[in-house]
């Protein structure tokens, strides 16, 4: 997918969010702004959002000086998405269709995201995703690949949604290689996340080798590009993979919620809606 | 009133937004943003933000080419607004406090804002805002000082709001003198709108010279700098005038909506409120 035009003020918006995270000093939040300002010339429309999202963080980073400002955020999410666990494993316990709550489940802890929609409060959001129907929906098609195949490439998005990503891992009773990010970025999960998640216990936790909040395949570790290319079916969490990889003609099934108008509208839904999306067959 | 980090993806938001209503080339607007960013650095925070509006519309006007891309969206308002003057004449006319009723009808027609928040519905605001008591309230102080002089000086703001204003100033029962921008900004009136609302039949109107969407003193013409040190009452509509006059220590009475969060912190009130405040008084 690519850049919009009303991603630009958003840009400015989450590096400004993401700097008061890392430092209360005023000049250097407008430094970043500033150097933000002076790259746009060079950030063409053609990038994906997660290109321009690794710079935009990279200039946070580099200014702020500090690498992980979401470190905070991100254990604490992981720790309110752990005291949810046992509820999210009786809601599938008790369901008629493991597999379909289990996805479910996946794509609310989806909401967990400091990039796009930082206003959230998880147990509401939860319940209010878990009652709606995906507006496209492939699970037929899902099921079937699913049963097809030997092994899953899970790629996820952010810490704490790692939790919600087990229990659908937790039913898909096939081996599966985990894919976290190689650097911090927002809240997106790195390995330490997956880990104090559990997910190690259920899955091989890889990195994708990509420090953007995406998969941008040429910037991934030619290990994580074996995997891609070889899988017969990949798990794609969340809007900033979906963003860098929406033309990949893999068999790849996107679990996300559309957080951002721009997502919404390039997948024909609205702003808030949830999809499981098939990237080999038309919405 | 200083720049605060908030307005910053804020300007951005805007001037996409004053550029899709000039063009639909996407590599103009493009180039729009392109130029603000790189002007970034040479934006203090210090600016009051309508001096950073000043020159972010202007890149608007130079790079799209046209001059005024609210034009049409100014007579719309205007239509509207002298649809709604009857109706707002019976108000006062049956209202207890003719002047207080006025007042916040001139301040209900704040609403109509292309810049700070343009989603708004007229009619509906209107009620809205007819229904709330200001949030700082120096509505005695006004009536007094009313009594006092011999002449109003009255800053105006946005086209549309302009009929709001005539309102207010046939209850005021002194002669006013009427100040527009000089020159095309967002929605501000100009000559033309203030003729259009009937306000030079009800007052004297002249531009203060300045093509800020504000009053940048020191951009303004000799002729109105005169009439503004020599004032006893001056009437102040909407954000703009506030931000670029709130440390002037002048009789000044400031009517406006807050619409923006961060004029609303400034101000110590709510997004959304509304607001009746002296220059010379704490709030």
């Amino acid at each position: 997918m690519r850049t919009y035009l009303d991603c630009i003020p958003c840009f400015f918006k989450q590096a400004l969010f993401a700097s008061r995270i890392a430092t209360d000093d005023e000049e250097k939040i407008k430094e970043v702004l500033n150097r933000i300002g002076m790259l746009l010339p060079d950030i063409p429309l053609t990038n994906s959002p997660p290109e321009t999202g690794r710079v935009v963080y990279g200039v946070v980073r580099e200014v702020t000086g500090i690498d992980d400002p979401f470190r905070d955020l991100k254990n604490e999410s992981i720790k309110k998405a752990l005291k949810l666990y046992p509820s999210l494993k009786t809601m599938v316990n008790a369901s008629d269709d493991r597999l379909e709550t289990a996805i479910k489940i996946a794509v609310a802890g989806n909401i967990i995201d400091f990039g796009a929609s930082p206003n959230f409060e998880l147990e509401k959001e939860v319940e209010v995703v878990l009652k709606k129907e995906p507006v496209i929906n492939h699970f037929r098609s899902f099921r079937e690949r699913l049963n097809r195949t030997e092994h899953i490439l899970y790629l996820a998005d952010n810490a704490g949604e790692t939790v919600f990503d087990r229990v659908l891992i937790e039913e898909l009773s096939k081996p599966v290689t985990y894919v976290v990010r190689e650097r911090p970025v927002i809240n997106d999960a790195l390995i330490e996340d997956a880990v104090k998640s559990g997910i190690d216990k259920v899955a091989d936790v890889i990195t994708s080798g990509c420090d953007a909040p995406g998969t941008i395949l040429e910037r991934c570790s030619k290990e994580f590009c074996n995997y891609f290319e070889n899988a017969d079916l990949i798990i794609s969490k969340g809007q900033g993979n979906y963003e860098t990889l929406s033309n990949e003609k893999r068999p790849i099934f996107y679990m996300l919620r559309a957080k951002c108008p721009v997502v919404a509208r390039n997948l024909g839904v609205k702003q808030g809606d949830i999809v499981l999306k098939s990237g080999l067959q038309a919405a």
